[in-house]
């Protein structure tokens, strides 16, 4: 099954305490779908710009990433750029062009239209509603969101909140959306709002996942050295969801989105290990097995003899 | 086999945003002896005032807590207080009065020198380091500390790490002691500095656990509502130490302590959900063998259908 995933496709610059690189491919549907593209083809819809790099297409291409849904228009690209502070825990982000992201009014190919997986990776809710609002007949639908939209269009949020299967969002934003201190209340208050399952991702500290009477806790694959943290979330939307498309045959429950969260997990540990996407245009399916071997011996109370 | 649990013990008042209590039985090793008597006898060591409340000797007796160990000095019993912000995640000391603890100078009785289980809760490094010494062949040494004397006794805290087999602190002392950010980085070099394992614990976010070549990482039991996070530290080092004490035969292994982590987490837990050691005064084993249940399946990748 093929995963529907929308976003934003942008140019980064990036500073880290030790380096500083320009004109990155970022965006959240550019992390999303080459993190979903693992497991699952990968249906894309976003918008770039005349600057945009043709090489691009040629790669989504080589990885079952059909960007028929990408739409070209004149002008530049949405750019980003941000920087880390020492510990990367925080980021301040210096500009922010939205250039031909504008007056994105997303439209999805007829062929794009019946597929049942939806991932509307981080962009304004309006945005994603709009993209859900062209899905015949959906099966599952994982929307990622952030501070920015919780406080500057809760609305068009809340009026998401019930027609997704999943919400993720960080540690931070689901107190800032609730006003609740515990993340255990605040994910049960979230789910009760709408979302079948919520996943409240913790960084450092792993990912909860609540749904009606089941709760699952993992922690964050163990690493030494981060280099860029810049995509993290969206690459883990993306493992989740293209996990979730190209497993699970009958109805998506609590052992699969378990499955899911690790592997969205092990995707997104591998992303933060080089700038941009440069880790996952070369990580492969071995690698990803691996991980998620080591991670569940790691997580293991008791292992057998 | 019994454990040695060495540390203060205390009357404290505690204010939380909702209550304030006044002259609580508190103090390390009157947290750390109730946890681990869950699992194994222990052998008490600490110092009280001739305003200590006698029937607490009476309640350590039936909990099969020798109390041998500890002194009964003339003056008050060692005094804290605190108050917790309105999140419990951050507490304040308000005061603290050593009054028979100024002068303490632990003599392990006759009959605990050949104890093999030593926990030394959280006091001085150079009290702890005293009652080691005492111990004529320790099996298996655990130690708690706390950023006090990592500011201010670090040399007597460093003296002691090599004699350790695990260190347990928290992640903010984990980092304020390394100076690295990165808690997997400061994991690793203090093993490196001495403890054959290390833990850290992370509050809500649950505990990592290092040895030479392994790493084992769980969440927090998921809780509601939290009354009084008092002593949590300290009853998750107990119950650890208690379970190991009255559960390993042979050599402890990492996979020994993978479940002691659980069992330390499973009653803090409980600890916190009343003030003092109310809870654990109530506790029943049923209600731990329930806990840790449900904790094992809360954190399983894969669920057996």
């Amino acid at each position: 099954m093929s995963v529907i995933i929308v976003g934003s496709i942008a140019l980064d610059t990036v500073k880290t305490p030790v380096e500083e690189h320009a004109d990155l491919l970022g965006g959240s549907a550019s992390y999303a779908a080459l993190g979903a593209s693992f497991f699952s083809p990968v249906r894309l819809v976003g918008i770039v710009g005349d600057d945009f790099p043709a090489s691009e297409f040629e790669f989504w291409k080589a990885r079952n990433i059909d960007a028929q849904g990408v739409q070209r228009a004149r002008g530049k690209t949405f750019r980003w750029s941000g920087e880390y502070a020492w510990d990367l825990n925080t980021r301040e982000t210096k500009s922010v062009a939205l250039n031909v992201f504008e007056h994105f009014q997303p439209v999805l190919p007829e062929a794009f239209r019946q597929t049942e997986f939806v991932l509307l990776a981080n962009i304004a809710p309006a945005l994603q509603a709009h993209v859900l609002d062209q899905v015949q007949r959906p099966r599952f639908v994982v929307a990622d969101t952030m501070d920015l939209w919780i406080e500057t269009t809760r609305p068009e949020l809340n009026a998401l909140l019930p027609r997704l299967d999943l919400l993720i969002l960080n540690d931070s934003e689901a107190r800032e959306m609730t006003g609740e201190t515990s993340l255990i209340k605040a994910g049960r208050r979230i789910r009760e709002s709408g979302p079948r399952f919520v996943s409240i991702k913790k960084g450092e500290h792993g990912a909860l996942l609540f749904g009606e009477d089941e709760f699952f806790s993992c922690g964050a694959y163990p690493l030494e050295d981060i280099h860029d943290p810049t995509g993290a979330g969206d690459t883990f939307a993306g493992g989740l969801a293209g996990y979730l498309a190209g497993t699970v045959k009958g109805e998506v429950g609590f052992a699969d989105l378990r499955k899911a969260i690790i592997y969205g997990s092990v995707l997104a540990s591998f992303n933060v290990e080089k700038f941009s996407l440069e880790r996952l245009r070369n990580l492969t399916q071995d690698e990803i097995a691996d991980r998620y071997r080591m991670f569940k011996l790691m997580s293991q109370f008791e292992v057998l003899p």
